[in-house]
């Protein structure tokens, strides 16, 4: 404990774990939680899955 | 703001373009939230994946 | 099965009525699936505990 | 209504049906709410979307 | 990791503390994961927030 | 879009606003979405509905 969601478009595997690092890091020093503690999920959507404004982020700048 | 996550079995690309239009539609009417603000996630769960009343719902009609 | 959750700011009991029938009515008829089988839930998110933008809903016009 | 989310690695289809029928036996008995009430997402993360203590699970033992 | 979230109605304090305990247990001997690894979070919704076919759980007998 | 929820116990007013800056920032860095489309949601669990290791976070210690 904590859990942390992120929740977004697909990213690649250096993104993912800068994710995680920096993520548990930033939070541990705020939330004065030992860093073990931590648990990151990382979703990555299709953008045929997202809806931004009403418009699917796939379709977005048709 | 707000985010709409639904979870659900899988749909075709012009259900998920409906749903994303609609639920955004009428949830920012009702919420007085303007569209541009809103999120749609779309959460396509296999039915192996998804329990209804303790079976699965790849099995429920075995 | 599906759930529909709606993150967002605190809601009057008239819209939280509203939100659940019009959410389930037309998610129903696009999905395909009975109104009995949808669950929807509405987290009510304190302005304090939502950023948009890096910066707390509560302190945006500031 | 109630709904469970287990989030975790990829699980084998039996794996999955037994989670399924125990967690909503268990959860059924401990609410006091009928089985068939229950709705069970088993969230499959690749090891690559998932950190524990700022480093991917995939990572954890290299 | 796992994390496992339970959506529903509020309950007591003895049955959130057997609810813990029962599904970490036994997903744990399913999943073939150290109870330690575990995070249970049980998220107590009014009745009016939570829709079912519909309805708001708090009008539903009415 | 993205949208970060982070799940954890009670925080101050202070620990929130920096949680949702810093999240932000070094999230939007790493995935290259402008801050502007973040959303941060802080879920405040009370310590008797979370469950670590299959016991309640306030009786960790008992």
């Amino acid at each position: 404990m904590p859990v942390i969601m992120v929740e977004g478009i697909p990213l690649s595997a250096d993104q993912k774990r800068e994710l995680v690092a920096i993520l548990t890091k930033s939070a541990s020093s705020i939330m004065n939680v030992s860093e073990q503690a931590f648990q990151v999920y990382i979703k990555e959507n299709s953008r045929d899955n997202i809806g931004v404004g009403g418009i699917l982020v796939s379709e977005r700048n048709k």
